[in-house]
């Protein structure tokens, strides 16, 4: 299904631990984290619709939604050309061309390249931290608002959703203010919000949250999902949504 | 310390499980809800400052944290004159009219009242839920936002508040975007949540979120305090905080 030919330079294989799906990916690049894991396990997304991955770097969630769920299509969208080209790779290697397309370009562009209000589902998860002055290093863009601020994205996903499409993000809690906020300012209404505490006696270090494009106001705030017990072992909420 | 004298027609003595002190209430009428012994127990205020509690209703939180913090002075403001008459008498009772003032007016007013920018704390229970239309209701105006918005009551806060003041509000999760969104365009930073979990296996469903006026953004999101245990029974953490 694969093979040693698709790999550049320094990369290699890594395995998503679902249906034998594999990742490429760069060691000393940047690497996917638990919380790309951890927001496409909560997508839904139902038969013929069309989901897109804002930022999707090594295409891992992109990778991880079209196998879990029967969606027609996913975009993933991503600036950086080497992370782009390998994304590609991967969702080759894993035969989902048909139904995946990496674009490389900047977000901002995606609405006027793929139509503005013509996807069921955008999901992202964003840079986290304020950039300062610029960075040309492919971690750094990824994880700093270097290329793109988190109300650009949010304003990029209200774009690209259809009226009473949802948007899934996954961010650091430190920034729940500027992520409902800016959800509601830009016209997708928080609806759903999963804490996520490393352990019960450790602090929320992680949210979930789940908008509505034009949706009435009114938050459930889930339980927080605890991700490993007092043993240091995963808990059986964790196991189950990372599919271990 | 206190006698009957000071009781109106239906009214009774409860015991506020702290210092034997005592507050008035009447049966039919409203009365006072855990979530307002849990804001109370969240305030943190400091010898020689002001505070001031939106909404007093009986009185409850204004005695709780006079007694509780060495803070200079608590005004509590209240728009319905039964229940700020009965809150002043509570305050007689216990013996802290010389810490405690009750107001009978509308809290807009309370800025050109009492000051612009003379409280170091604001502490607030508001209404939680929309109204519609009008009511007369004593329960109902307690419950609803009939004579003030939750908008409003945020708006007076930051009116009262010093530059640097905190703000502390409990709510429903539910409006947790209303809360946090409407804090920051007011000009108050959320920089504290704590989530109120009635037990381990339920979702989240109050929400503490403590705000400074000026304050830069970042939130801290502490891990929930979980009122009950499987048995039914307070858990420990609750026990602190009710001062059971």
């Amino acid at each position: 299904m694969y093979n040693e030919i698709m790999l550049k330079d320094g990369e290699r294989y890594d395995d998503l631990q679902f249906r034998n799906l594999k990742l490429i990916q760069k060691e000393g690049g940047y690497t996917f984290t638990s919380d790309a894991v951890l927001i496409a396990n909560h997508v839904r997304a139902y038969r013929g619709e069309r989901v897109v991955d804002l930022g999707t770097g090594s295409g891992v969630i992109a990778i991880l939604v079209a196998a879990k769920t029967p969606c027609k299509e996913v975009v993933g969208i991503e600036i950086q050309p080497r992370l782009a080209d390998m994304a590609s790779r991967s969702v080759e290697v894993n035969g989902l061309s048909d139904r995946v397309k990496i674009l490389n370009c900047d977000m901002k562009d995606a609405p006027e390249l793929l139509g503005r209000e013509s996807f069921d589902v955008v999901v992202s998860n964003p840079p986290y931290m304020i950039a300062e002055g610029e960075s040309d290093d492919e971690v750094e863009i990824c994880k700093r608002e270097f290329k793109i601020t988190l109300r650009e994205v949010i304003r990029t996903a209200t774009k690209l959703l259809k009226y009473g499409g949802n948007l899934y993000m996954i961010l650091k809690s430190e920034r729940l203010t500027d992520l409902i906020s800016f959800m509601r300012l830009e016209g997708v209404e928080p609806k759903r919000l999963i804490p996520v505490q490393p352990t019960i006696k450790k602090d929320i270090d992680t949210v979930i949250v789940e908008g509505k494009k034009a949706g009435k106001p009114g938050l459930v705030m889930e339980k927080p999902l605890i991700v490993f017990d007092e043993n240091g072992e995963y808990t059986l909420d964790a196991k189950r949504l990372y599919d271990l």
